[in-house]
């Protein structure tokens, strides 16, 4: 029998599609896991609670295929975003104010009441959203919270996204304003930080530094990293569903790195950091969940950083899925999370590395 | 219409044991998660790959009843498990010998090539089993891997369990050895450490050691404990079914420690230890895995550490269920988890504490 042309191409195709969604898993056979229940644990405060509650995220099935397409949602996002921040400054007591730094466009986010101790710090913010959303000042919501909790002055790059710019356009962004900050911080004195996307390009930042010989940092704050985009990684199965954020690793998030990649390969350590050499990072603090569909993808990371020697600590929220450690500046768990990069940041900055 | 009384009975029951397992769960919509295919994570080792894979345990649900039928069923397995040591010591050049202190069986398992740093140095096992398994040498397998991946005289604690002893043997035995060690060692050169029940058994430890106000060791090494025994902590539904070695938080374990308690209060910090005070707590090293049932009851302890403002440290494996970081000492994990606990104990141990 003669198998028509097209339908081998179209069987190619699909083969090769459930190849990508699969990552690299190994052939011994899988686990069947049958439906369940998940009541939300009553072992989290009532803010947490509620965000952990939240019905799944009705977009997270969306995958436009542009970067217009993704703009215009991101847009949307946006506007909805920024009218939830001038209640969060007010809270935190933080000022925003925009400006450039070598010609990339960025928000200083600052507290009114900055110790003594760290006038001489500064913490470069990367923020989050598949490297697509959170466009202008829709972005400063972590770094508001950083500033806030942290008592700490930020500058939060509102680095370019499709259709702006393209891999590796926000590494790029980020990295002009980390050796803007060189000319007036020692490096010992500079904190960089960032959750999901944020997280990842903290790490590619680094990994350029390496390349481009620029001194380290004095400490980074990868949040949940989207470290590994080739799929790859037991919670993008374990937690598929469960996380009521990114939901799946067949959803937005994914798609929207694809536009960003630009055909870039995704293995790249610089969209995938899992992959790169982590010798000389600077000391590292992670942040995730029990049901982050990127909790592998943060232990993943943590792990190497901890085999290439590397001060690295590991904090796991009960119960949050992705990121929710910054959805609510109320709730004690991100006093808490934000509380540990602080510290973190006390114990690391200022102190000339011995690496 | 009349409802017949034992109808009634029975159904109170019913409700009961429901509530029972639902534990301390919000009033909040819960989730609905759909059946799902988990395969093995091609991210881990080969020997990781296959232990992640093996079939779930077979006897995840038998749930006896008293120590009688308890104790039968850990000799058939610790029959199975000593077929197992002789090799692991071989290969990592530990050797066996039974004895007792303050009158408590124990083994001394040391290294045979123990450095001048930890010639003064004394790590006390206590071992997992959900306090009904692993009597005897059969309980001594982490200890081994502790003696010869650490290069340390480990001292593992023999304690009775059912239907020998019932709450508090365990930790009166546990108590004894450590009251004895503290004859001959100064507290900051003694490191306590176990998994699962063992776990817990560390943490009630530093509880009663305080109750007791005996000194804290030099550091202490809980690994995934059973710290909260009343089905409380989100990952007993996230990873229902997906751990393969505990399986349900409706499973064997809680059974067994159900029958150890013999009627005691399982909120009692010296059963369910994160409900307990943990301000002077000793440092602590704590290893999980994602796909670990007891993932929750590890990070809870761990953010508690941290809150009581100990030095706590986290380390979570990829794709591993319970404890399967002690599963095969061949297995790079293992070396890397007891690497970590060894580093640890080195940076902590012999210094004087300013707690």
């Amino acid at each position: 029998m003669k198998v028509p042309g097209l339908l081998v191409l179209v069987c190619a195709a699909s083969l090769f599609a459930n190849a990508a969604s699969q990552g690299n898993n190994s052939s011994l056979p899988p686990a069947q896991v049958p439906a369940k229940t998940l009541p939300v644990p009553g072992d989290v405060s009532p803010e947490m609670q509620k965000i952990i509650a939240a019905p799944r995220n009705p977009n997270w099935n969306v995958l436009w295929k542009t970067g217009e397409e993704w703009r215009a949602a991101a847009n949307t996002q946006a506007a909805k975003t920024m009218q939830t921040l001038p209640a969060s400054r007010e809270r935190l007591h933080v000022t925003t104010k925009p400006g450039t730094m070598g010609g990339v466009r960025i928000f200083t986010v600052s507290s009114d009441s900055i110790p003594h101790e760290h006038r001489d710090k500064l913490l470069i913010h990367v923020h989050g959203g598949c490297y697509v959303m959170f466009p202008g000042e829709s972005g400063t919501g972590e770094a508001i919270l950083m500033a806030g909790l942290g008592h700490f002055k930020v500058v939060s790059v509102d680095y370019r996204m499709p259709p702006e710019g393209y891999f590796p356009a926000a590494l790029d962004d980020a990295m002009t304003v980390y050796k803007e900050a060189l000319k007036t911080y020692d490096p010992k004195n500079i904190a960089v930080f960032g959750t999901s996307a944020g997280g990842a390009l903290v790490l590619e930042m680094m990994l350029r530094a390496k390349q481009m010989g620029l001194p380290m940092p004095g400490a980074i704050a990868p949040g949940t990293p989207m470290s590994d985009v080739t799929k790859t990684g037991d919670t993008f199965y374990t937690n598929e569903m469960v996380d009521n954020v990114l939901v799946s690793r067949d959803g937005f998030c994914d798609a929207a790195t694809v536009v960003y990649a630009h055909g870039h390969d995704l293995k790249d350590p610089l969209l995938s950091p899992v992959y790169g050499d982590m010798h000389g990072f600077p000391p590292a603090i992670l942040t995730t969940g029990t049901r982050d569909l990127l909790l592998s993808n943060t232990v993943r990371v943590h792990r190497k950083l901890r085999e290439a020697g590397i001060d690295a600590q590991l904090e796991v929220f009960e119960g949050q899925s992705h990121a929710q450690y910054q959805f609510d500046d109320r709730a004690p768990e991100t006093k808490a999370a934000f509380g540990e990069i602080t510290a973190f940041f006390d114990t690391h900055l200022g102190h000339l590395s011995d690496r």
